[in-house]
């Protein structure tokens, strides 16, 4: 299944997202209630995903974002090829760190890219959606507390990495938290392939698949629920599968995720 | 003027507290509205503050909370000759770090202490609440977008903080963001004492004043509104002025701010 949350001339909804066996295009389901809270149902409305006026927002505002850090070989060794001020740590660590919720954007938001910045770099992941309150949860428990999953750019400022300790700043900027286009909840987290293009292309050394996750999605619940309870909402960005890449002004951003879709955004400067 | 936020018989409230002239005792003053959104009235009802069934909350649930990591002298070299595992940044740079909304907690509430760590120290700070959305605000304007003052408990795991390179669960776990006892509108930022009572006892090493911040509040608001949107009731906790030192259960923390009051906690064990 799959939840959205879209607005029509400005007034925002939740929705599934389904496929019309006739003409085999995606409709906007309009749903009555807060999918988050459990009961929702049909209004009888629903919209193509084109139609005028309608708009895909972030699936989710979520209370807290956190975000694992080199949790793939591939990228921590990447990212210790390039930087020398940026020290991965060892993968038998799970290192996390937090995005403010101020830092999200939906689906076709506009990216701002600091003008304080000369190293923007896109990071596809597999975000986790939590779907009820999670205080320590054992590992065996932990997907009982998921939702589901959608796509997310884990934008980072490369150049201030270094610089920045806890990240907030490289990290933390408004629009860095690029989300959505829905939540799917029937995905394998396990076996998910992760791609990245950028102006439609292709970037190859940015592919990945979740097969090669260090810390699973349910030890990564299970390590957070240990220390901070986790709410309805809130979102856990598994990590970057491999090498990510700068992206600049006017770039057209796209993360892509088997199993659940493409979210899609492109960059402005801060001064247009 | 004291803004609080308070609870009767369970169902919460926000007050004025005034002090009154013939008994000189202060009472909550008990008010229809949200101070963060401009328009309050008291609906004429008044509480003593030991009134059976009141009980102080948290005066704002904050969407964000930044930290200011190593901003006094006192601090930082304290930190530097106990733990060789933590750096402090040099004092020129800006080193903010985020905790969760879900580490708040209110005045009396229980500190709970992590079994997971034998170090948790305590941080006396001033706390700013932010009163309007502010956005690449200069420091000269900065000001304008302060609601007021209040006292914050920056509770930090000392010993998970050299391995946590974030500090994201060193200072981010549940009951870590004490706050309270209400937000002062009138201080003097720049010249107010801080001090921590273990037990009821000052801990000298710990005391100091904000007339010794390395990074001002103005500066601190203009340069995380340089990266990040600020909402009406995120809270920015100044740093802490001087030596830290242990919290151990059944231990009751009191940090107290000159010109604010005192905000009061008591520590229990996890397991407890």
């Amino acid at each position: 299944m799959r939840i959205a949350r879209f607005s029509i001339n400005d007034t925002p909804h939740y929705a599934f997202v389904q496929r019309d066996a006739n003409d085999g295009k995606d409709y906007l389901v309009e749903l009555r209630g807060y999918p988050l809270a459990g009961q929702v149902e049909p209004t009888g409305q629903r919209y193509p995903l084109d139609a005028d006026g309608v708009r895909l927002l972030a699936p989710v505002i979520p209370s807290k974002i956190y975000g694992l850090a080199f949790n793939y070989r591939a990228h921590a060794e990447a990212i210790a090829a390039g930087n020398p001020d940026i020290k991965p740590q060892p993968a038998e660590q799970m290192t996390v760190f937090m995005k403010p919720s101020t830092s999200v954007i939906g689906p076709d938001d506009p990216i701002v890219l600091p003008s304080y910045s000369q190293d923007m770099n896109f990071e596809p992941e597999l975000a986790v959606v939590i779907g009820r309150m999670a205080r320590r949860v054992a590992k065996n428990d932990a997907m009982d507390y998921v939702l589901g999953y959608t796509c997310v750019n884990d934008l980072t400022l490369r150049d201030l990495q270094g610089s920045d300790p806890m990240w907030t700043r490289a990290k933390g900027f408004d629009s860095s938290c690029p989300l959505g286009p829905w939540i799917e909840t029937e995905l394998d987290w396990a076996n998910a392939g992760i791609s990245f293009q950028r102006n439609g292309e292709d970037v190859p050394e940015a592919t990945g698949s979740t097969a090669n996750l260090i810390h699973s999605v349910p030890e990564q619940i299970a390590f957070i629920s240990s220390f901070a309870t986790l709410l309805p909402g809130d979102v856990i960005m598994t990590g970057t599968p491999s090498a990510s890449g700068q992206l600049h002004s006017r770039d057209e951003a796209t993360v892509t995720i088997e199993g659940i879709g493409s979210l899609r955004n492109v960059v402005i400067g801060e001064r247009e």
